[in-house]
Order: structure tokens, then sequence, then C-alpha cells
């Protein structure tokens, strides 16, 4: 049996013929056969395919990206997409593509190895950004859709966008990069290095073969809340928690949690780490520190001159510990150099990383000006 | 046998005798028998007893801030203390006092329980930034000393001097606090939290009992890295590492560190974690959560208008993520707002928090001028 998660409503698009004889070839060279990619799409297709937007997800969320009429659940954006929403539905047909290598219905370490029967695990091949982004290429093909009207995503969505941009420049009209890097910063890599190795020091990780009932979830809880840390900011817990206290419990012990803080992130890794996959994590997580624009033409900025998208936009916000602002500038600045139309939005949302998720106000509006401008 | 490690040149203070019959009363109201408190010093007494320099360290250093004639080995603030230096130990008397709770020779949770013949661990009783004070005023009283100069430290020792003020106002004529706060952020004791959830969580910890050759290393391990990135800053890694590789390795297996600041981390990590006691680091840690001045006055500001020094000194770093420069300026303000004679020195160092240890430019300078005014 598989370790994937069940998500209600996704379709499963098995990649095109062409790559039927000899599998999806990725990246870094191996070779995946059998590959699905999990998708769900809001609105209609035009009549000229002309109104398609892509969008590509971070790294834990699923294709779920709001509400439909096939899972009325919200979905990770749902203030974002729906009719007369900022991505509107009435307008636009919205295909949110779960990325390669998570456990939400597409192909991943927690799938099932056709030609073996035991799942991927850690026989999984080395994941790139460039993969995703060539698996949400190929959902489109299924769909007979040459060209999309806007590529989008935040976070690894956005270095998705990035890629998929230098992989099929003739591909898309414009571009939205949200919260995304060229490159990771050092910092940034020792954040996601020590997350994995916090989840590969839980014994029961057991070099990557567990099954659901054996999963290392306490290594999954604690790179959980590194992850929650460097998602959000400081400011944002100072007011929000401040040095608030638990009530007394009488049978506290040593080291027991006292702080809200503390319970916040109690909390919330725990209701994470029953919903994602280990070793996804693992291959996504490495994935984001491999990606560099500089592979695409020698530097950032000689990657950047090879997109060729009518409009560009990209989007920072300044409490932003993991994607640090300046290096939405160094986006800025390399579409500037190549003379490309492009917006730069620098939110002063106080929500660091994690504020396209909460910060509805600021970024449904930069979202609603770039598509009705 | 004690879980301590040895430290040469120190010399141990037992506490003086009007402690003796009850033992040391803890600030939470708990009682420790048989203290000892280890320190070194630097200089010479003066015939007034008018020139002493108390000083307090951060969380991990031993008080071998300086090299010595009982131990020539390097100081961890080599350069700032010694004949000529900013801290001229030719005008001055240094004492550095490692910290109560400390393993570096004074009583703490890696000491023999005198009474029960056991290692503490983690019947040692709840940790208070007071105690480390009182612990190191009780060292200037076995030493006839009175009255210090100048109280000061970085970090946990900041916080340490800010006790002291609070605890012995008429001890002392003078105050640097650098790189530290009037009471921790709650990003601040996320950090922290999940250090000790790092130590805890490796089953070597076995609630606190182990002995130096079954201690949890790799729980220390993975603290100390998250350490390093709270105590640094991802432009200085930026500058230092940015995304160099190590050199390709044949037997590399999946998810082993291919970047130099994965390298760069296990080194200084691996380093660390057989020069420090793990219980000790716990209580040392939540003790730096639980300090507020806010309880010496009802708020910060009442706190600190309860300090009478002559001169104070504020020190902060502006890329300082762990005691962010808000912080610094917080306090500040409130000496402002009590009318204190203070200096709030703005640091634009690149180092982080650990600034104060290696730019040594900046820092000589500020000292220097503050003991030369």
């Amino acid at each position: 049996m598989s370790n994937e998660f069940i998500v209600k409503g996704i379709t499963k698009a098995k990649l095109p013929s062409d790559y039927g004889s000899t599998g999806f070839k990725m990246f870094k060279g191996s070779i995946l056969n059998s590959v699905e990619v999990a998708y769900e799409t809001w609105g209609k297709l035009s009549v000229n395919n002309d109104n398609v937007i892509l969008l590509f997800t971070g790294l834990s969320p699923s294709s779920h990206a709001a509400s439909s009429d096939k899972n009325n659940e919200k979905g990770w954006w749902e203030f974002m997409i729906g009719p007369n929403k900022p991505i509107d539905t009435k307008k636009y047909y919205v295909v949110c593509v779960n990325s390669l290598g998570s456990c939400f219905g597409s192909t991943s370490p927690a799938s099932v190895n056709k030609e073996t029967g035991d799942v991927y695990g850690l026989n999984f091949p080395e994941l790139s950004i460039e993969d995703i982004a060539k698996a949400g290429h190929s959902v489109l093909q299924t769909l007979g859709i040459d060209y999309a009207h806007t590529v989008m995503g935040p976070s690894m969505g956005g270095m998705t966008a990035l890629a998929y941009a230098l992989l099929y420049p003739n591909s898309l009209s414009n571009l939205v990069v949200i919260s995304a890097a060229a490159r990771a910063l050092p910092f940034t890599i020792s954040i996601r290095s020590l997350q994995r190795e916090l989840i590969r020091s839980d014994p029961l990780w057991n070099e990557g073969i567990y099954d659901k009932e054996t999963a290392p979830l306490n290594g999954m809880k604690l790179a959980r809340k590194l992850g929650l840390m460097s998602y959000r900011a400081a400011n944002e817990w100072r007011e929000r928690f401040n040095r608030a206290r638990l009530p007394k419990s009488e049978n506290k012990k040593m080291f027991d949690i006292e702080f809200e803080v503390e319970n916040y992130l109690n909390h919330n890794s725990k209701k994470f780490v029953s919903m994602f996959d280990p070793n996804c994590y693992l291959y996504l997580s490495r994935a984001m520190d491999l990606f560099d624009v500089a592979e695409h033409g020698g530097t950032v900025n000689a990657g950047l001159a090879k997109i060729h998208t009518k409009k560009n936009l990209i989007i920072g916000v300044e409490s932003d510990i993991l994607f640090p602002i300046d290096q939405q500038e160094e986006l800025a600045e390399g579409f500037k150099k190549a003379k490309k139309n492009f917006k730069f939005e620098k939110l002063k949302s106080i929500q660091g990383h994690d504020s396209f998720l909460v910060d509805e106000k600021n970024f449904s509006k930069v979202i609603y000006n770039f598509f009705n401008d």
C-alpha cells in the first residue's frame, strides 16, 4: 500500500504518450515510469484556450487551492480563487497541480513503484524543481492546452513558475512569482538541511522505509516547528503571543511548555505531521536547495534574460526571513537589466514568508491589479 | 562522578557563610546546598577596591574570557580583555564568573548533589537569571569586594548584568548590556524551546539521567545547529558561503550534505557537543526565556527605573535575529524615560547575535570609549 494521502476531487493525469515508451525523463537524467500528476481545475476553458492560469504550490499544500463542486472544503488559497475573486474563475480556467514528488496524488516517494510493488522511498530519483514544472506542463498537454495565459506560484511554486518559464519560454504569456527566489541562500539551505536532519534522526525514519502506521512523526513534528518559525516573523508573534503564559498546571514537569507560543507550535506541528509524507518532504525540500536559475544561462541574470513573457509580476514581503526581500529584488533587478516588462510589489505584510496565505488584503489587491491592468 | 567539564586555572568560591546554614536561596524559593561558583580574574584589585569589573557570560562559555598566567589558552573575549586592551587589565581588576547552572566548575545540574551522591540532573531546582547574578555577587563577597566599578555582559550575560543592577542597586557604579534584552520575545522563546525539545527527543537524554559516555550527543548537535543559525545572520553567510558546494563524492548517499554551509554547521556543532552538558543547556536556556525585567517593578520601564547606575551603555547589532535591535532600543527607551545617563550604540556588524565575539573592530571601539570617556 502506498504512503500517499487521499485528496477529494482531484483528477490524475497520466503523462502523455510521447513519454510512454521511455518514461518521464527527469532533469538530472533519471527515468521515472508510469508517472501520474494530480490536479484540480476551476472555471471553464475558453474556446480559444487562451484563459489558462497554471498554479504551482508551495512545498506542503495539495492541488486543492480552493473549494469546488468536487470538493467543498476550503482550499489553501480560498480567498484568492473563485468567481469575482482576484483570480476570477468566471474569466479564467485555473489549473492547480500537485507537485511531482508530493504525496497528494502525484507520483512521489510515497507512491508504489509499479515495477517492484514497493513504496519508492529513497529509490525515488533525485527530484528537481524543473521536474515539477515539466509535470505541470504535461498536465496541460493532457488537457489539450499548449499555452498558458499566466503561470504562477508562491514559495516553491514561485521557483517552479520560474523553471517553467525557462523550460517552456514559448508556452506562457505572463509570469507571477510570489515570495520566491532565483536560488536559495545559505541561511535558507541551513534551515531546510536541519529540518531534513530532524526527520532523518528519528529512528522510525529507518532510511526511508516505513508505512503510515510507523512513520517518523516526532521527526516530522520537530521539522515542522522549525518550518513554522521560518514561515512567520518575530514581530507578528510579538503582537500575537508576546509573553502570554499557559494556565498553571499542577502536574507540570521540568521543561514542559509554559508560553502560548510554545503551545501554538505544538498544536500546529501535531496537526501537520499526519498530513504529509516524510520522504516527500525530504525530496521537495532538497529540490528547493538545489534549484538555481543560473543553471539556465550561467548566471542568474543570464537565466532571467531568457524568459520572454509579456508581463511579469514579482511579489515579496519585507518580513520574510526564508526568502528575504533581497531575493525578490534580485529577480526584479534581473528583469530590469534584461529590459523585461515587470512589476515588483514589495509588501509590508507582517506575517513573514506565509503572508500570501494570510494577508488577504494586500495580496488580493496586487493579484487583482495584475489581472485587471 | 560529575558531568562537569574541567577548565584550567579557575578558582572555586564557596558561597559566603551567611548562606552556610540554610544554603543558597534561589530566586524562585528553592534552597541549594554546598554551592560553589567558578571564576577567573585578570589585573589587580586597587587599594580602594574601586576598579572591579564583574563580567557575566553568554549561555555557553566558561569563565575563561581571556588568557592568563594560570591558563594561557585563548579566552572567548581574548581581543577585549588584557593589558592595554579595551578592558584594560592594567587599570581594572576583571572578574569573570561561570554562571551558576553551567558545567564549567559552578554548581549545576552536571554537579554531584553531595546529599545524595548522584548527579543532580533534573533534581536541580528551576534556575533564574537572578540566581546567576546572585552567585556572581557572592563571588565578589568572598573576595572582600562590596562594590563593582562596572557590571557587564553579552547575551545571557547582559540579562544577568541587568538582574544584578536590579537586585543590588547600591553595589555597582556602571552597567554595560550587550546584545541582550529586558525579556525574551516569543520568536526567541520558540527557538530555544525547540532546541530543548531536540535534546529531550534524543533517547539518550533519558529524562536527564546519563553520564558523559552516554550523553545525548545527537540531540545536542541538532540543538547547536539551530543555535548557530540564530547566532549568525543570513547576509554574513551569503558573503561567506553563498552556494559553494563540497567536492563531489563517489559514495554520496541521498540527502548527504552538499553545500559548504552544511559542512560548516556539521563541523561547528560536532565540536560543541562534547564541550557542554545537555542538562545545563536546558536549565540555562529556560532561564533566559523566563527572565523579565517587568518582574522587578510591574513593567519593563518601571523595572529599569529602579536601576540607579551612574553610566549605562547598551549595545545592539542590527543583524541580530535572536535579540533583535528593537530590544536594545526598548532598553534605551526605558533608560531615557527614567532620565538615566545612558548611551545606546547601534552597530552595523553583519555577524548577527555573535558579533560581540567576532567584530573586534566595532566592539573594541565602543567598549574602549566607555571606559575612557
